[in-house]
């Protein structure tokens, strides 16, 4: 692990925020990302830093180079040394979709990410849990597929409703990492290709570039085949 | 699906609860549990109805029967057709871990089955997700069973801290599905052995056999090998 980044991980920076109307400076401890874009989880992850634009580190860990196996700290952090996995001060956390919430409650995000009405946030607890237990790849098979179109996105633009949430994050990472292979796997399923763009305008195009830029390598090098 | 479930599901009933110190006469949907007892998950579910003596209908389904895959309704209530769901009135909801969290919040269960601290709360959907990762049986292979060990279980009683969690009701059930082989895969894990008795005690025996009948009586008839 870097020098920089563990004096990072440790440093309290100044913070401006808006509490109750007012502009307040605050001391936060700084927020560490360990990930590898290229690995769905870490995406997702990474597209709800970017959209709620929470000020973190990034710590990147290449896979393909097994440095998220060998580097001797990252075992400390995270001991299934899976990414992704965040810091923040001294608190870390693995598991993607554990993550998720843990960045929505800690920094207060608008509810639409992950509600506080029973009933809607057991919804998209439902999803993750599902979500989850997909095999690797599992995402975009037929059986999965059926169930995104006409149960988790029936009568709804998005998976919690009319907004987006971090369900919707989980997913379309799955969706996104065939785009190395030039695959969209929307033929027949309307409502996941309109939500695939829904999501897409929702984040913002740039932030969700800027977290697919190893994936649109890898597309434009057609390291997986040609269109 | 029978016609009794179907009427106890959409039948109000009248309990008495304590609200603010007084009892209150109260109309409150009932709750229906589809299960059955053999699943881990559904067992998981089933003991924390009891241990928090939650009132609900249970609507067995035999497994081993197909009865999950077959009962025409059961579609609508887990479009997955796994074991366990439940409904609460209309409200429908399947994957063992969204239910265990629905249940804790929507009956206000005391704060150490899913403590609302940020970072309590975290660590245990943490260990969810892990949890909801393996894949069938891995959950007492070596490598699960060191993480138990030396991460989930380090320095504490149970999962959550020094009271018992959701979390430990998912992760004894992987154990006790290997009692029908009289296997205990605690050899060698002295913090999983006495973890396996104190969240039995935290529990309640009683509570804990019922839900257990199941595994006993494939134990005892030596279903699967015997000592």
């Amino acid at each position: 692990m870097r020098a920089q980044t563990l004096l990072a991980r440790f440093f309290y920076t100044l913070h401006f925020q808006f509490w109750r109307g007012r502009v307040v400076l605050r001391a936060m401890t700084s927020l560490t990302f360990f990930h590898d874009f290229l690995s769905q989880p870490a995406r997702a992850v990474g597209l709800l830093l970017g959209a709620a634009k929470i000020e973190h580190v990034k710590h990147p860990l290449k896979v393909t180079e097994g440095e998220h196996k060998k580097d001797e700290e990252y075992g400390n952090v995270c001991p299934t040394r899976e990414v992704p996995a965040i810091c923040d001060g001294d608190f870390c956390l693995f598991e993607s979709s554990s993550i998720l919430k843990y960045l929505v409650r800690k920094y207060n995000l608008p509810e639409h990410w992950y509600p506080s009405d029973v009933q809607r946030q057991a919804k998209i607890d439902e999803y993750l849990g599902w979500h989850d237990k997909l095999k690797e790849l599992e995402g975009v098979q037929k059986r999965s597929k059926d169930m995104l179109e006409n149960y988790f996105l029936k009568d709804k633009k998005f998976i919690g409703g009319d907004e987006i949430c971090i369900a919707d994050l989980q997913a379309i990472c799955e969706f996104t990492q065939f785009w190395m292979m030039h695959i969209d796997h929307c033929e027949g399923y309307p409502r996941i290709a309109q939500w695939i763009k829904d999501v897409q305008a929702a984040i913002g195009q740039e932030i969700f570039d800027e977290v697919h830029v190893a994936v649109y390598s890898m597309r434009d090098q057609n390291m997986f085949g040609t269109k």
